[in-house]
């Protein structure tokens, strides 16, 4: 098995259960879901495992792939929407982590928005998304229909991406589950916790008022 | 008092107690409530005894049980609900787990759902369940009436358990809570986890639509 | 200062601390509301400091009162409510600690509960309440108008009480909180715990009827 | 860097660290968000940097400031609302600590109430906030619609400041969060956590009434 040579690659698997320890402990992983990962160099990428409980993870459930997804142990099997987290890095090279949850609130706002995106404005919380200045800002979250063919959803994933690289760090997949991502693992955390913080204001918002558009 | 021959044991013991452990965590099993068991072999069954706060067991608070659901050793008192957890290892002899566990959700979601199940179809989630290959499959869990006469309800249980064994491995009792198993303890606590989810998000959905069906 | 004989003294308040603990873990008693007390001897019972954060007490956040509740020594203030706890006290003499919580369900349906309590009827979890043995069976809590005036809320109190002592161990003052009882510590925080769920189902129940009767 | 004389100065850096712990631990500052502070002295200010996350703070994480909210070390960089802290400091020598918290209920209450302010009343948790001694007490929290000028809205604050100085410990900024001071840090986190607790009780009622005025 190629190994990194970076000293650094004990730390950053040390900081990528770290992180997927605060997100387990919010119960935004549940079930063994949930796939996170973070960019070595220009070829590898560390991921999760396919089917481990996130709660009880050690550095023997990450592993090690390429920049196409592929494993370099042929004998590893990383999650099924590997695909997804290797286009991610490939579409901007400034991304670093990729994390992918599950909160119950999440999923229902999503399905419950019929539209191609989630739009949240007139919070402070937005100014936690990288390229939100003020609450009078538009943060746009993209949704995307949920399929089993991780490959069709990075391709759509890549044909929505904006020529001019101002995207919003996160992605929602329908009935599925929230993509977030950073420069480095610290900043897609913090995406991940501002974006749950923000769907559930919308939730409640949307459950007094009745406007379920 | 007859005690298993394994090696495996105090292993199992453990790792019940560990099981339960997380499920009380999340508050899934308050004021005493809930009933667990795992299979030892053919004939052995252990389960926690009747009453106990199941935040604070301790391998004296679990006991050994026959096929059938009667203790080993007379003067032990199992959990009153110990003839349906016999049933269903009875019914597939590929159930080593029974997980019987109480939330707010899953007793409310059981009362609203006048029908004989409840069906769940289009979360990612639904793949955290033995059996489901994808978002756009069915997920119907079973509702039973609840009743105190736990010897009718298995009964119940064990006339609609479809004959080709390709049963959800779960239940719901009206009002009462939810029983899911697994091939072994980690499988039927990732049943109990998804399945809570799920019900979260069926939750979340039916009170925005008001759609109460 | 009088000091209770009982070799037991130190269990006891260890015990009464360790169930405090419990409810706090659950924020049902924030902002240093609650208060809580165990029946010592005939004369004697151990109750809550006035005013303390109960996610931090210790032994010295304890004191005597007698039966009236009177504190044994003049310069220790107990709790406002600790004419209530005596109440109770001498209402039954089987009762051996009293735990008054907040939460914020608890609060609102007291509040939604016009009438003189709340009633409960068709939910498994009944059965972790003293007294009751089937869903079927009616829990029917009373519920108190507030006041500041605690010496007339007990009064009120054991003007309702039934002769046949056959009492729900529990009770609501409107937009304050809850009481509940048992034998012991144990038996009171289940009340508690069992209690709290049923109220979660009652309200998850009525937000999805808008039944609010 | 100038220092403080004072003895307590460690005391006070390890008592508001405790205190944004507690909050932290509550999820009321996520997303590096939230900030807090103390007063040393009549020219001292004790606050947290700017973007840490707070569940992970040190000592190192806060820093000085002077009356006017100007850090004593200009390579410090304060919290983007320091210049509020500070006023708050001024306009009443009796506040201690300043604790500015973000949770979902807040935010949303502040936007759904449309008025100046947030008006609670019939809850005998607001007896946790310093001044109210009765349920029938009123609890007008004041609303201050949001904005990127901090200078500005401290100026607003200052304008409804009530000459004769009975003013609630609190005041909401509409879709950001919470402000709640009090003479020391114990009574501000006091007055937070009942905060906390009654907008989730006025949530609660305004969801099951669609009472939204």
């Amino acid at each position: 098995m190629v190994m990194p040579q970076s000293d650094d690659y004990p730390a950053l698997c040390d900081a990528l259960l770290d992180t997927i320890g605060r997100i387990a402990a919010r119960h935004w992983c549940p079930a063994t879901g949930g796939n996170f990962s973070a960019r070595i160099d220009d070829q590898l990428r560390l991921i999760t495992r396919s089917g481990r409980d996130k709660t009880r993870l050690s550095r023997a459930d990450l592993m090690l792939c390429d920049a196409r997804g592929k494993a370099l142990n042929p004998a590893d099997k990383p999650s099924d929407e590997t695909a997804l987290h290797a286009r991610l890095y490939q579409l901007d090279s400034r991304i670093g982590a990729v994390l992918h949850t599950h909160s119950s609130t999440a999923t229902v706002l999503s399905r419950l928005s019929h539209g191609s995106s989630l739009s949240i404005h007139g919070f402070e919380m937005q100014k936690a998304i990288h390229g939100q200045t003020s609450h009078l800002d538009a943060l746009d979250v993209p949704i995307f229909d949920n399929t089993q063919d991780i490959d069709a959803l990075a391709e759509r994933v890549a044909e929505r991406w904006p020529a001019d690289a101002t995207v919003v760090p996160a992605l929602l997949v329908r009935g599925h589950g929230l993509y977030a991502w950073g420069r480095d693992l610290n900043e897609a955390y913090r995406h991940v916790e501002g974006l749950e913080f923000l769907f559930e204001c919308v939730w409640q918002e949307r459950l007094a008022t009745r406007d379920l558009s």
